[in-house]
């Protein structure tokens, strides 16, 4: 019965955010809190398959006696999955990423080991391309700040707030034109916008106008969507030079990842004006925001949410069942990296 | 000299509001806050033409000799124009509306006299369809409450946030499929929302669902855009009846008049979550907000601002001045309402 059971073993990867403190956080690099009905379909899960959880409190009892025989690591949040993490589980044959981004995954080491990878694919992208639309409108016009402005009270007392900033027309600039990227595109077409973009490579069959260079891009749009994955490659691609590029009424809004941005930099442009808005929703160190940002404005925060719906849970739930059940029927899997 | 100007004399209808007390607000039916810069044309307009002000402070002291030639009024804010008004100045031929809407103006009495009427027309639809669907956006992801989560510092210390609610996807109603009714369906399509609408007929060469009835309409969309324009017809237009259609799920953007929703029922629905959410940019005894609003997150507020973008306003003092323009060389004005 186990030894069946065992073929179907799955090792969970699930990163619990530590016991809350000011140390803790200062210590956190890349903090993901995931909500606890994420994991929702657990239970079900373990009615088909062996799930092993490393990290439980109390002790998973299984986990002593099967981790040897876990096949499947299923990764949740964003902890490294490192060498050693391999070392540990000798049956290993695939890791099933459920984020988009794969970059804590060492992914030579699975390549070494013929361990097979896949990520969450598009399951995001939609929900992802929304939120980055809705920020730019919020931080353009003002949403949040007059909500903020209602809220206080102040509407019938306070005859001035600053004019908000036309969306319609607006020249919008986007780093990675990839599953996300070109969704955020096909909205903003619809505001009327024009739309160029900066990309390891000009696409084909794309008609946007295409800057090799991200500062030549940053030049000639009023806002910079950022959506490219984060690698040794794009880290701070968003520098000092490329935002006094975007200028003092450019918008950057970034849903990807937060050191994409040399968030000092940022902070320092949007203080003296030098930069006209931003929309945050990731961050250097989360879930730390730098606070002089809550004194503007012209700046939307927002708590690395942009792929938070339920719709994207459930699709990613979907995802999950179905990457499991064909890799155990050798079927092929949904959203594999090529690591070759 | 006088006589010369006299022939190009208009008389502004300006609406200041009150000097802010509670009780000034309480009587205050439809309080419509105008920045100062709004009226930073006035200089120039001064340089073509005679402007009179019967609202100033200190009295303008060419009033009294000059008001009987004024030819045209010049109108801002939502001061209704009456009879009576219109009593004062007998060389009075055109009204120059700076709103979209011109349920202020006694139209019938206009017509008596042959004096020709213009609104703003199209000069703020896109802003207002961009703000309409940032508003959509903002309730069905939480775009606010986010940010309002992040600036209280909840992020490092709370670990629960309720998910927003996917937009793509979502089955859109419009009320009103006018000029900016239509440029917010085609803002949704691009997010992959399916369409439908109601309005008093059914539009020829529109593809989009129609309803003749808003509760029927209401019954079959998740998201209910208010778009139509304030009349007799359309007082309260969405009562209890069509938000219960709505239900439990449904959302709301008003940017149109407040008037146009039971606000008393509106807000009670909200509380008990009866219906899912509201982006309200209008109300109905303006500066004044219903206070339960203040505590829901399913809510975002903003103080009649969907028009209020440095842009608009470029293109509304265009208007202004080509419609005089035109006006005083008897050529054909524009967005003239039909009065027959």
């Amino acid at each position: 019965m186990i030894l069946a059971l065992a073929t179907k073993t799955l090792v969970s990867h699930i990163w619990r955010p530590p016991p809350i403190s000011t140390k803790d956080h200062n210590r956190c690099h890349c903090f993901h809190r995931f909500p606890s009905f994420n994991l929702s379909f657990l239970p079900v899960l373990r009615t088909k398959y062996t799930v092993l959880d490393p990290f439980a409190d109390p002790p998973d009892p299984s986990f002593p006696t099967l981790f040897k025989s876990a096949r499947v690591m299923l990764c949740f949040g964003p902890k490294p999955v490192t060498s050693e993490d391999l070392d540990r589980y000798p049956s290993l044959e695939y890791i099933l990423g459920t984020s988009a981004g794969i970059n804590n995954f060492d992914l030579a080491a699975c390549r070494r080991r013929g361990i097979r990878v896949t990520s969450a694919g598009d399951v995001y992208s939609v929900d992802v391309a929304d939120y980055a639309v809705g920020l730019a409108i919020d931080v353009l016009r003002r949403v949040s700040a007059a909500d903020r402005f209602v809220r206080a009270g102040s509407w019938p007392v306070q005859n001035e707030y600053t004019l908000g900033s036309k969306v319609s027309g607006k020249r919008v600039g986007i780093v990675g034109l990839g599953s996300i990227g070109s969704r955020v595109a096909k909205r903003f077409e619809a505001f009327g916008c024009s739309i160029a973009y900066n990309s390891r490579k000009q696409k084909p069959h794309v008609s946007y106008a295409y800057y090799a260079n991200v500062k030549d891009l940053a030049s000639n749009v009023d806002v910079l969507i950022v959506c490219c994955a984060l690698t040794n490659e794009t880290h701070r691609i968003i520098n000092k030079d490329v935002m006094t590029a975007l200028g003092k009424t450019g918008v950057i809004v970034n849903i990807e990842r937060g050191p994409l941005i040399d968030e000092k930099e940022l902070v320092e442009l949007l203080v003296r004006g030098e930069i006209g808005g931003a929309g945050l929703d990731v961050f250097e160190n989360e879930p730390q925001v730098p606070e002089p940002l809550f004194r503007l404005d012209n700046v939307v925060l927002s708590p690395h949410k942009a792929v938070l719906t339920l719709d994207s849970f459930a699709a990613l739930e979907e995802l999950i069942f179905s990457n499991l059940e064909a890799f155990f029927s050798n079927q092929p899997l949904r959203a594999e990296v090529e690591l070759d």
